[in-house]
């Protein structure tokens, strides 16, 4: 019954947004490849024969092996409480989280809008434009958005969706965490502009659990392994 | 009880893998924004107070307005039979999905690489490099990835998932038919290598449902507005 998670062991990625639902419901879990011989098993599994991922995270259990973030925290909202259990709330979430997932892609490719697979000093007149047109209008755009679904929830401000704590408001923390640390110039120019979303940033890093998740080795720190990176030029 | 679709009226883009969920599964819908007054009841519900979307498309149904393409098709999925039952085909089906979605984008990206709100014009030269990298690694290695579900499915090489057709096979589909008219001579080249991936395609389009559709004034063309764009430039 212990969760079996599989991705890279250096990066946050989008692996915390699952690190982050299991440390907020109190899951007992293994980040498998941070452990010993971890890489040849996720390899393994990755060119196994039933359900293979097509790229890490990817999460194991009762016999179970789930890949694609938002997917992942269906499973887990549904199974510990992190999705409400109406039809509304629960569709809801899960395009609120998919719609994250789209901005995390934009984020990355501000500084890899060439091609994954090469390095970002191979891309950076590519890199500068793309980063501009995403700090002026996708940026805005996306906060905007989570801001103004933030203003109309009818249980309020606190949360995405109702009234309790989602996979959702964990995962807005996250990303609204890698943009300040990728772009805090551009962030910085935002506080006042989008204040619920930088509220609830704050309120889910207090969360006991979440607090002491942070606070320990099992967070990585952010890095230009990455995909939120800070480089100078990409944030002017 | 009839459904509702919003989606931009013009281009197949995303909306075209809800339409062929709801065409392969016999549902009554209506495209509203293609009919008289639509882009504005469009522009009223993406402002609404209640759970709105990011973008389009969107269903409507049931006092429920659902976002997101992949949130869309689990929730038709589970309605009409496009998904299977088991947990393990159901979330392996869901995950499949995603990564569709995540080609999809990256298919975009080739002919706008540094912002969406750009015109392809404005961004020639990053283009052609994308491009060249989607072509030479990104897919084949999607290409690859779904051959060898198709080979592997212990129930044959008929579908992704299981013995039945699921909303994976007919986005899987899609997604080869909108490569083939942006990229005819890259895949032209891969026919060989992918053969499970083109009979899926051929036999998606056989279903006597989807081929009354594709052959129906309901199916929008391929179209250099879209997703899927032919330029020569970005096919050599």
């Amino acid at each position: 019954m212990a969760y079996e998670l599989y991705y890279w062991p250096s990066i946050q990625g989008r692996g915390e947004f699952v690190r982050l639902a299991l440390e907020a419901s109190g899951q007992v879990y293994r980040d498998v490849v941070r452990g010993k011989d971890g890489m040849a098993a996720m390899t393994r599994l990755m060119s196994g024969r039933e359900t293979p991922p097509f790229a890490p995270p990817f999460l194991k259990v009762d016999g179970l092996l789930i890949a694609q973030v938002a997917n992942i925290l269906a499973f887990l909202g549904e199974r510990h409480g992190l999705e409400p259990q109406d039809p509304k709330g629960r569709w809801f979430t899960r395009q609120l989280q998919l719609t994250l997932a789209d901005l995390v892609v934009e984020a990355h490719d501000t500084h890899h809008p060439v091609a994954s697979n090469l390095y970002y000093e191979d891309q950076l007149a590519e890199a500068a434009r793309r980063s501009e047109d995403f700090r002026a209008e996708r940026l805005p755009k996306f906060l905007g958005y989570f801001e103004t679904v933030l203003v109309a929830n009818p249980d309020g401000t606190a949360h995405l969706v109702g009234a309790d704590l989602t996979y959702a408001d964990l995962s807005l923390f996250q990303v609204v965490e890698g943009l300040s640390y990728a772009f805090p110039k551009a962030i910085k120019r935002m506080l006042k502009q989008y204040p619920n979303v930088f509220a609830l940033r704050d309120s889910v890093a207090a969360l006991p659990r979440i607090k002491a998740y942070l606070a320990s080795e099992r967070r990585i720190p952010f890095n230009e392994d990455g995909i939120f990176r800070h480089y100078d030029a990409l944030d002017q």
